[in-house]
């Protein structure tokens, strides 16, 4: 061949692929998805893969990992509106039911499995495009608590089906973010926002350092940190056990002591603080009911599926109830699976309508390639074919590709051999490809290619072994 | 609610998007196509959405359509490769096959459906975003014409498959580029380029026209011109008459004038002029061969469903011998569905391998987008349930979950309704989600939507009449 300059092709840092062995079991991985959430009724959306600056910059706190589009060459006095990649599938959801508001059915549950992009900067284990799969329900004026319940059912459906996963010691953690907020405003605490943070990164430090922060980076008193720290270590299985502490702390806490003295004026700072603590109690039992009632809902899942976690924070300030995250349970340092939760109002930005919903995602491609490199996935198969066809002669080409023809016509995948070579090689071939039946058109036998057994077969009535 | 600037969510032009019962229809399309690629034994390959641009734009001719990617916040000192949007399959796969040549099995057969990108101006029926689905054969050194056969067997069968497409007249367009080529070296005749182009729109001018063309834009005498125009008006399913016109033509010039004198020095202008002749000669005659090959191969399907055409052009300068169209017979100024045909060296830009291929690429969002505006697709589901679940009242909600768990475990999808509302509201949801079966729990009992019959039905058994 002639001279010439060859240009090195290499992956680009943070966008994955994979070999053709491991895309099957991807795909697997997506059809299995797919099929649990078409089970519960949800419907498929896809979006654009832009959205307009504007919409997707409303959300200011991942500015800088915003991917802009540009056509290479613009033309100058191009007037048109600048685009972005999305960085997630909520703030196109967000656009897309209020656009079509008017052609949808709510309760509207929809999935979506796309693509998306973050612009980080390259390091180890970042992905910068990667898919996610997410499940909403969004409701007119409100959603019953019920769907709250159906969330991690279908969660645990799909992560304990997926191919490679059954070793897998997997938990959802659920909270309910009323519960936190309504212990806050109780305790009266300023900065919410710093104890939050200090809250989320609990179970990484001691339970005395996180006294320490509380106390010395909040400036809570002791008492307050203490509890504080008292309800953000509660982990457990065990709802009554759960409940009995909730419901003396709320007895405990809601006393006379608290009545509102008769000559208080409305507005003074008496009246105003009574009625933070009251407002307080309030929202902390309205969490603890609709958190009793979703882990009651989800009884029919195994024991130690599900736990309570009043630790859960999740940064997104959207949330306003429910909330989940995913843990590996050997693995804790990992973080989250798949997270999501209750927002009361999804499309304010858009429409004038009030869209509470509840919404949990699958960050898809981390978790893959976390199985494809602990190798707990299978990937013998670099071929979707069941079967590979012999080609015995150019003569007999005719009369393969007949054979094959009815296969498929009965949904076995079927490769003929592209040339007439000699029968080793095209088991070769066969076995390079993982494809794990052979047929011999001409003697009508089929040979596995696994076992080794070989005998005859009727290509109008055959089917692979894991078909049956 | 509080008064707001609110942002009103519109369309991005040249970026589809669909209502999930258009999606619905998407689904089952692409579902269909990947089923036809895989039982003919093509795994799947997805690459990621960018390539570096220096990949990307190593095709000067789509240079102005390619958009680029950046960081919105980018970093003063980033030294990152600049990443574009890939306008095509071809050129991810030219380097994912040159990246990965060691862990593939030779021949490769790959299909890819993916997005797309191309920074077109916006105008009416221009898709800047879209979905291609390809499938290619790549081999090392030489491949089997037998795969150049393969590929219009298998759209054949994705069309005629598409739920929608029935009633469309289709049909493919093959021709061998090198009976062109061949041609216009016998004739011996400058700016080829320039009368391709002229054959390009042989069918949308006249005759006399496209003569007229030939001569006074392309200088050929009037024996050149009618001898083209001959050649590239050839439309047939007439394989025999095909051939005989071809014969005579070959016998014809290949007659003993030809003959190089002995007395010819190498080199002369004599001995080149015959040489080009022959050459030309030789390459219609193999173009012939190979198409006559082809199409014999295609024998199979219905009749009208391949047609000879000459004509073909197809700008790409890489196709190096069989090129195929697709066409609505009855809307012949739509343009081609889906095209293709055969490469002579796919990756010589990354890898000094010659690896010959084959492919074909459905430009799947225009079509469907037809289709869609045809009306010739149903779109009466706005969701993929089988089955609405009646939610009779709130105690028996753990009943009804119970028995759509028993339907799903079963593959059936069901939606439980989300509250006690009277039955007929529950109706009217299903009605308006074009659900096709309600289901009793209290009773045992479902009702055919449509049909309105209402019958006594065992969760363990019973499945929906269109999946029987």
């Amino acid at each position: 061949m002639s001279e010439r300059k060859l240009y090195k092709p290499k992956p680009v840092s943070g966008f994955p692929e994979w070999l053709p062995e491991v895309r099957l079991i991807e795909q697997q991985w997506f059809d299995h998805i797919r099929r649990v959430f078409e089970s519960y009724g949800f419907c498929s959306v896809e979006t654009p893969s832009v959205e307009e600056l504007e919409v997707i910059a409303a959300k200011g706190e991942v500015d800088k990992e915003i991917y802009v589009i540009e056509r290479l060459h613009k033309e100058e006095g191009d007037k048109e509106a600048r685009l972005a990649l999305h960085f997630d599938q909520t703030v196109p959801l967000a656009r897309y039911v209020a656009q079509h508001f008017n052609e949808l059915v709510f309760p509207f549950k929809r999935y979506q499995m796309q693509r998306v992009w973050r612009g980080e900067r390259p390091q180890a284990g970042r992905f910068r495009e990667f898919y996610q799969c997410d499940i909403d329900v969004i409701n007119i004026d409100s959603l019953p608590l019920h769907f709250d319940a159906e969330m991690p059912a279908i969660i645990w459906e799909v992560l304990s089906g997926l191919p490679g996963m059954e070793n897998e010691k997997i938990q959802l953690r659920v909270s309910n973010r009323k519960i936190l907020f309504g212990l806050l405003k109780r305790l009266d605490v300023p900065n919410q926002e710093q104890i939050l943070s200090i809250i989320d990164k609990i179970h990484k430090i001691s339970a005395e350092k996180t006294l320490e922060r509380l106390k010395k980076e909040a400036g809570l008193s002791t008492k307050q940190a203490n509890t504080i720290l008292e309800f953000a270590s509660i982990r457990t299985t065990d709802l009554d056990a759960f409940h009995i502490f909730l419901e003396e702390f709320i007895e405990n806490n809601t006393d006379q002591n608290y009545e509102i003295p008769a000559a208080t004026f409305v507005g003074s700072p008496e009246y105003l603080e009574k009625e933070r603590f009251l407002t307080g109690i309030d929202t902390l039992s309205e969490g603890a009911g609709e958190l009793n009632e979703v882990i009651q809902n989800l009884s029919h899942l195994p024991k130690d599926a599900i736990m309570i976690d009043l630790s859960i924070v999740r940064g997104l300030d959207y949330y306003t109830g429910t909330v989940y995250e995913t843990v590996f349970v050997d693995d804790p340092g990992y973080g989250s699976i798949c997270s999501g939760g209750r927002y009361d109002d999804l499309a304010s930005s858009y429409i004038n309508k009030k869209l509470p919903g509840v919404g949990i995602s699958i960050g898809f491609s981390r978790l893959f390639a976390r199985m494809v490199e602990k190798k707990t996935i299978s990937t013998a198969r670099k071929s979707p074919a069941d079967v590979l066809m012999i080609l015995p002669s150019e003569e007999q080409r005719a009369m393969a590709s007949a054979t094959a023809q009815k296969l498929r016509a009965r949904g076995v995948k079927v490769e003929l051999f592209h040339a007439p070579k000699k029968i080793p090689d095209q088991l070769k071939y066969a076995s390079r490809k993982g494809i794990p039946y052979v047929w011999f058109p001409d003697t009508g036998e089929v040979k596995n290619m696994i076992t080794g057994e070989q005998k005859p077969a009727d290509p109008k009535t055959w089917t692979p072994e894991e078909k049956r």
